[in-house]
């Protein structure tokens, strides 16, 4: 890690953007010196990310030539999921000659969904020597980086399954609406059916684990079923009556010789009563690991996204994943 | 990492020793190529490992012979606690181009007790184009490696806790009675005052923790104390009556302006009744994080110490620690 402060350029001013963007302030080590958004343009950073104070940076929907007057070190890239959708994004950067850390999930691991792309992306940036890693709590952490550095302590692995189960009340209207909380079931299915309701990452996470492993996989499979609220449940916005869905569970599995030997479960409902996330590891010895009361996950992606900064930065050329990274910790150095 | 199988040379084979040389016969991966021992030389390595059968690997007492014979791309140094004592082993691997994974734990983050050979090592290994990493389930994993993975999602931190408590029973009678199980209170006290009834590797969590976190230290404090025998309580091995010494609790504080700022506690006694790993992080936000039942102290650092082998193969040159490595996984791959 140099000396010397890491510039960043942030693209996207979603909430999770402006988090990133508020959190990268109070780092010492780092210098927002541009901000990208299509939605926000010509209005102050301060001003969109709800400091209240002009920051002096003018959000710009022009990628290259933010890119240009600033020479950035990396870009932090928080505007999609899917890894067709951003990727003429991350072209830009990577061609400008910019590291990018992302929060798409798609990108976590994107080697078996999109070989192509990925292989593509990959020699880009190699080609232009710059590194490119997308992260966060959930795919980034939770059920593949974390369920991987347990496995340290293990001489044999034969089964790993990690469980996220959160109360969904504390979370943003867009998360609560997001699992489909207030939904009647047939809305639910719907939403299933139409793609957008699903968490993403859990495949990512499964073929990541699958890679570290040698393991080959035969398929890996996911469902999604809703969570029907028994009583009325409420949440600052919303209100589920009995019968309605409180929200989601999504399994994926990862299935060799007709077992799964990966399963990942994410429950997030209004009114989970016992928020936690875990990691279950049958080998020698078993793991069994909790982090009680749970991570919550837009602290927690912000931090991730944050905290890996520097690391990328530092990074070897080419697409990364978490499995392959030196350690990320907590960046200190508050201002 | 490479297709071809990495040669590894075993130096040292105590319990640890031969419990490292037996995982990595069943990896595919490895190759054990040669072994040293000063007590075992001439006998076959099957045979001091126990496997009742021999390898062909003769055990030798000359490094420089072996290391010469086999060109091996990695040497196990599981030999001891002090990093002057083993110096001379780890200048002679480094002087033949050969990397070293180490279970000494001094040398586990050696820069703060011994900076000379700290900046001596990690030059002679540049010098050689060779990586030395030292490193186990604590130190190396449980109260350094692991608190600061579990940071990763936090975006700030204030305080580092990390608590293992572990019953003895299991573990094997050297480590009985490195714990003082069956002493009196004098004679724990005697063996305290001599530095031969200590755990290893406290001030290096410490110190590599605060590192990590960019925080300048005033001090590092250790205490030991006994914990007694309320009841009779036996072992495999050993009988403890009460007001005798069942095992140790020890503890390392980390301060910063009068405040314990990282604390690591290690009981290890006959008849813990709750064995656990605890890692206990004050930041944005809390994470509060448990291995329940313990981590098995020795499967797991003959487990570390196998599966960071193909890490420290491909890492850079010098002097490494495990806040830097890349994620360690369970090797994978068993024959």
């Amino acid at each position: 890690m140099t000396k010397k402060k890491i510039k960043v350029v942030q693209l996207g001013l979603g909430p999770v953007g402006c988090g990133i963007a508020k959190l990268m302030l109070q780092k010492s080590c780092l210098e927002i010196v541009g901000a990208i958004d299509l939605v926000f343009a010509g209005k102050d950073l301060g001003v969109v990310a709800g400091l209240g104070q002009n920051l002096g940076i003018i959000v710009s929907e022009n990628a290259n030539e933010v890119f240009k007057k600033t020479m950035p070190d990396i870009v932090v890239q928080a505007t999609g999921s899917f890894l067709k959708k951003v990727y003429p994004q991350l072209e830009t950067a990577v061609r400008a000659g910019i590291n990018v850390v992302s929060t798409c999930e798609e990108l976590s691991y994107p080697y078996r969904s999109q070989p192509v792309l990925s292989a593509q992306l990959d020699n880009l940036a190699k080609e232009h020597n710059v590194s490119i890693l997308s992260t966060g709590v959930n795919p980034g952490f939770l059920m593949d980086a974390w369920p991987l550095a347990m496995t340290a302590v293990c001489q044999d692995v034969q089964e790993i399954r990690a469980t996220r189960i959160q109360d969904a009340k504390p979370r943003r209207l867009p998360f609560q609406k997001k699992i489909g909380a207030g939904k009647t079931v047939a809305e639910f299915n719907q939403l299933v059916k139409e793609g957008t309701l699903r968490h993403m990452g859990l495949p990512e996470s499964i073929a990541m684990i699958a890679s570290a492993m040698k393991w080959e996989l035969d398929d890996i499979k996911e469902t999604i079923e809703p969570v029907i609220a028994q009583m009325r449940v409420q949440s600052a916005f919303l209100s589920v009556e009995p019968g309605q869905v409180s929200g989601v569970k999504q399994t994926g599995r990862g299935i060799k010789d007709g077992k799964d030997i990966i399963v990942l479960e994410f429950q997030a409902y209004l009114g989970a009563e016992d928020s936690f996330d875990a990691v279950s590891i049958i080998g020698t010895p078993n793991i069994e690991t909790v982090i009680k009361g749970g991570t919550h996950g837009d602290l927690a992606t912000i931090a991730m996204i944050v905290n890996a900064i520097p690391r990328v930065v530092d990074g070897k050329a080419g697409l990364l994943t978490m499995k392959d990274m030196p350690l990320v910790y907590t960046l200190m150095g508050n201002t």
